[in-house]
């Protein structure tokens, strides 16, 4: 399928300088990227950026059956999108092959990709975390210590990288709406009675389970993991013209000076840092609020 | 966005006289309903058109976030439907803005309004009782006392009110299937375990756990909220199409000499009032079939 | 609706001489099907054919509210498909009414059918044992005793009788993906987390609730049953279309080199018989691979 990674020169752009996670290619077959971006994890236009280029090879990769994620950071898988003040570097990342920005295009094509994705979650994963989570084609929690949800309404915005698409296929219209309006954190136990994950897994058994699965999937025949892939690709999968409506509102909404204000209050109230906020963003988001 | 409820008179029209529910206009933000319509709550022609005008002051309000529906009886939330032994009160509600009959033009309309919908659920929603929840964006239950179900095919009709849409898209195929044709209750832990509620929540902390809910949604951008409901709104919500043949079947069905006849036979058991008929409907209802 | 059942020439089909399952009309409106065919209840193409005749039945019966399938072998409810070495058989089943191949053909057909189609699954049921379960319109499990299951990834081919079409459906993407990609063993609990089944039933009871269930339906009006099913049939069943495309993808499959060798090894280690293979099937197919 691709030269490159046929050929083994596939295994230099792996092995790349990535600065946001580390990738290790455990095999042909199963790849584990881990994220690694003190002190939180959050998702910045690097990360995007590396993602994009992963989510490249990914998909051009004629071996790879499998890619595992998971963090180096127990308390937090991937905090949420920061800014870092410059909203000009993530609007400077442009389009993707999908024609879509390009947070929308990468997680549009990890979803189609012909290759497993399993997000092996532990920590906080919100906003933007807990919409890269939704574009893996599986999530398996931490029983004690996952921690999910879209914080955005909250805090003033509509949430841009496609979660009202995902949750209301997967967690049904009223639990879909309860998560993305009240806004608030899913504990392990609620996010999977909701079906925002497959299911929990006890915290001292996730990595060697996860790890089982994935040396499980990386021994099957590749032609038949991926187009029975695609079979469920072809009835599960939002069309790519629901995207961009919510991203372009979530920019729109940014932009008002009152999410100006809003934003420098969360910061000063410790966004972004290992905080007590961000342990309990779902709680506390409401204290930016005018009337907080 | 609607000038009457922006300068004040809009109240006049919340305070209004209704008589099968009180209206408790909490805050600018957040009203509270409670249905109150001795002595099971049942849904008549009168209902409906109260709710009708209920749900376009709601439709029309650019201050509310938040509408919260629950029962001043904590052994009937809404019974179900009473014709009152006059169709003709019924079939004379006509159509709504919607172009359809008044109830289903009232359930659209809920659902689809700008405002987040929340049911509190205390004592049995069946038949139209369970359509109205099913309506709403979100259902919260008691876990000790909640009694849901769509007894309409046990009593020889089909469900005019959408639950076949509904139930299709919250509890898959195989679920609704049961509800609707098994036509039996189910009690808190199925209703949670099938998606037919979000979840439950502990009799003695329902009220303030979905006071908080609401208070919080109240105190949200009112144009983020809105904005988030409508994506997962383009993506859950039946089309209209579906729900007019449903109700056109229910009236004929309700029209044939032998549903006469069932409907008497319930009504001799004890269907309308505070009876063991009504407390166990779901398994009683039986009794009204031929071989009964 | 038909002559045949309807002036009592219908009966002597029905119990025909079935060699797979037996027929037991318990009444006019409520009929019982017990797969017998030892030992492991393989699906062959001989019942396939009897299959596609008894869903030919149950079409055109005007009468029958409701069809129970169960097993007489309490190990194995539908062990998988077993081309008995002669694909050739399976081949020269052809086409049925809907133009799709036999197996095709009949589940979509007993999907679409005016009567309601129970699973009372006890043991297992994998492949295309798991793919009749799913064309039945309510599937409940013994709690002890429920092994379900997609192997065919895990052998090295594409699922063949639309289990993408249907699981996507009642379990969401995540969880689908996981059923047909891992490709291993469900228990009871985990087939009810993720909707694999409505619910379970403790097994000592399953028979009895089954049997409740289904004599409560075959008092029904026969007419609300077949409407309202119909209406949920409208927005949940998959397009015909869906379907032929992986079963051709799962032929092709099959008859390559790599996967006769794959087929072979498992015979040796103990397919199609009652033996440690088949009871452990989903952790034990991977022996079959190349590096197994």
């Amino acid at each position: 399928m691709n030269n490159a990674s046929s050929n083994g020169r596939g295994s230099d752009a792996w092995s790349g300088s990535w600065t946001h996670f580390r990738v290790d290619r455990r095999s042909p077959r199963f790849c584990r990227v881990t994220f690694d971006h003190p002190p939180i994890n959050t998702i910045t236009a690097t990360t995007v950026a590396e993602l994009s280029e992963l989510v490249g090879l990914i998909e051009q990769d004629a071996d790879l059956n499998v890619v595992v994620f998971d963090s180096a950071n127990p308390d937090f898988y991937l905090a949420h999108y920061d800014t870092e003040h410059d909203p000009g570097r993530t609007a400077a990342l442009g389009v993707g092959p999908t024609g879509m920005h390009a947070w929308l295009d990468l997680l549009v094509r990890l979803a189609r990709a012909p290759v497993v994705s399993i997000a092996s979650i532990r920590g906080r994963a919100r906003g933007a975390g807990s919409e890269f989570v939704l574009a893996c084609d599986m999530r398996f929690g931490s029983r004690e210590n996952t921690v999910l949800g879209q914080f955005e309404v909250g805090s003033g915005v509509v949430p841009g990288g496609g979660p009202m698409a995902r949750l209301a296929r997967l967690a049904g219209r009223g639990r879909a709406l309860e998560i993305l309006l009240v806004a608030d954190d899913l504990d392990g136990p609620r996010a999977e009675q909701y079906g925002y994950v497959n299911r929990l897994i006890a915290d001292d058994e996730l990595d060697a389970e996860v790890a089982a699965i994935a040396t499980r999937l990386a021994r099957f025949d590749h032609d038949a993991v991926v187009r029975t892939k695609a079979y469920v690709d072809q009835v599960t999968l939002p069309a790519d013209s629901e995207f961009p409506p919510a991203l372009a509102d979530f920019f729109e909404m940014l932009g008002r000076p009152e999410q100006r204000e809003r934003s420098e209050r969360l910061e000063a109230l410790g966004l972004n840092i290992d905080s007590d906020l961000e342990r309990r963003l779902g709680e506390r988001v409401v204290e930016a609020l005018p009337n907080g």
